[in-house]
């Protein structure tokens, strides 16, 4: 069954320490889309301006997403530029403008309505629940949000928490949410709001998930060569809940996979500028990566633990 | 066969968020061996003044050290005092008084010259290369260093890089050393300068352990309440060593096993001031501790792989 994704379809011109690109395919729903697809179809829902290069969205409908959600406004595109520094772990937003996306207010078409999975992107936390408003059988949830809104929409951020199965942050994120540096405690508290599950996304350190009575880590893939961050966290999330909606249930150990397809598919969009990894990745490069993540983290314990007992 | 490990002897004065220690045990050796002592012996070499309090370093020869190393010098014992900022991951050194360690000349007695597994804490490396002179057929040499020694002794440092099988530092030191930002690269050009191994501490992400042909990754563990940091790494360091040496080979399954019991050992570090909690630390503490680690990153591949190719 598909998934719901809304969020932002944007053009980022990004620099890097090995280059350049100039207003090519970025945004949360694109990434998302780029990485979900591997597994399972999707449904986007954004907006785009006259300026958009929507011909080259046609590699997510041949991987079965649907692109009717995409609305056509007279205006510009959601444009982001930024550029990283040396070490990849920080970067200066260089210009951010909203376009058409500033007055975005989600549509989701009749044919959408009955999404089982829905991914809420990053966007303000009122669109976030007027999209809940339109489904009719949400059972997985998940969303995102960052600093922004977390500072300047809290009341409606933490009402949509009341709504959701999955919150996927980043480790600043829910430190600054929870007012708590300790990140277990941190997750503690959202769970305390509504959430289920809370998956810490903590760049090349990889991921944390939380539930009630049991956690998970994935590590980062240690890549020879970060070309481009950009997007890591979206595609993490498209894995992610494209390997949750594929399986088509919510089990500790589809919510185990989930993590290391989130992690292996961020990995992949370091790799290249844009979506460009993620456009060409075949499912055999996803399970090669999967086995070099069960490599990096697999260990005999019942040897290890008899030993000194 | 026992560890020789040799380094700093000190007295520490913490304070964190939950509280105040005043000159308890410390230093890398100190901590090195309340750690590796949970699984093997070891015999200690450093240096402390009048002012130490021996007796409380007994607990060590319960577990089987060797303290006959330890040189009793007429002066002050090393000292070191520090604050941790409220999320623990940050500090300032309040004072450092170096005491009869800046005089410090390891003297390796002659029942510790055959030494097989050696643990050079980071002091100065014109002395590490001392301890390494005075062994006479060391297997497994492991070391240590810090931003002091890189920048102002990286000479006879690389010189020892020659003699060391394990390189054990933390993401800067590596970084700062190689003069590299990529992880995966930094550990590449350790390896060219002799180290067939080289670990990678990154505090509450965990650790990374680099071969030429292999890496594995273990998580910080989840702590509720990390209580004081001071010597997680020469805890973790101690945990590796000490499973190594107790099972007597170095090969990727008990390598990978060593990076888990440095994990737990580093975690349990971070539970209370100085040793206290290595000190009443019983294994079957750690073999619990292990299978959390178990679960905390184990997932079906088989599933998951087959499915989608």
């Amino acid at each position: 069954m598909s998934i719901l994704c809304v969020g932002s379809v944007a053009l980022d011109s990004v620099e890097t320490p090995f280059g350049k690109a100039d207003r090519v395919l970025g945004g949360s729903a694109v990434y998302f889309s780029a990485a979900a697809t591997v597994f399972n179809p999707v449904q986007l829902v954004g907006v785009v301006g006259d300026d958009y290069p929507v011909d080259e969205l046609r590699f997510l409908e041949e991987r079965g997403a649907d692109l009717s959600g995409i609305e056509h406004a007279s205006g510009k595109s959601f444009f982001w530029a930024g550029r990283y520094h040396y070490d990849l772990n920080t970067r200066d937003t260089l210009d951010t403008q909203l376009g058409v996306f500033a007055e975005f207010e989600p549509k989701i078409p009749d044919s959408f309505r009955d999404a089982r999975f829905v991914f809420l992107g990053n966007i303000d936390p009122a669109l976030q629940h007027d999209v809940l408003n339109q489904v009719t059988a949400p059972e997985v949830v998940a969303c995102d949000t960052m600093n922004f809104w977390i500072e300047g929409a809290r009341e409606p951020l933490l009402e949509l928490l009341g709504r959701v199965r999955i919150l996927m942050v980043n480790d600043e994120e829910v430190r600054q949410l929870a007012g708590q540096a300790n990140l277990l405690k941190a997750a503690r508290w959202v769970q305390d709001q509504g959430p289920e599950i809370v998956v810490v996304k903590k760049g090349e350190h990889g991921a944390i998930l939380f539930t009630d009575d049991w956690m998970f880590h994935v590590p980062g893939f240690p890549l020879e060569e970060v070309f481009d961050p950009t997007g890591a966290g979206d595609s993490f999330a498209g894995g992610f809940m494209g390997h949750l909606a594929r399986s088509g249930e919510v089990t500790p150990a589809t919510l185990r996979q989930a993590m290391v397809f989130g992690s292996a598919l961020g990995s992949f969009a370091c790799e290249r500028f844009s979506v460009e990894r993620l456009q060409e990745l075949h499912t055999d490069d996803v399970a090669a990566r999967v086995e070099e993540f069960r490599r990096l983290t697999a260990f005999e314990t019942h040897l290890a633990v008899e030993q000194y007992v």
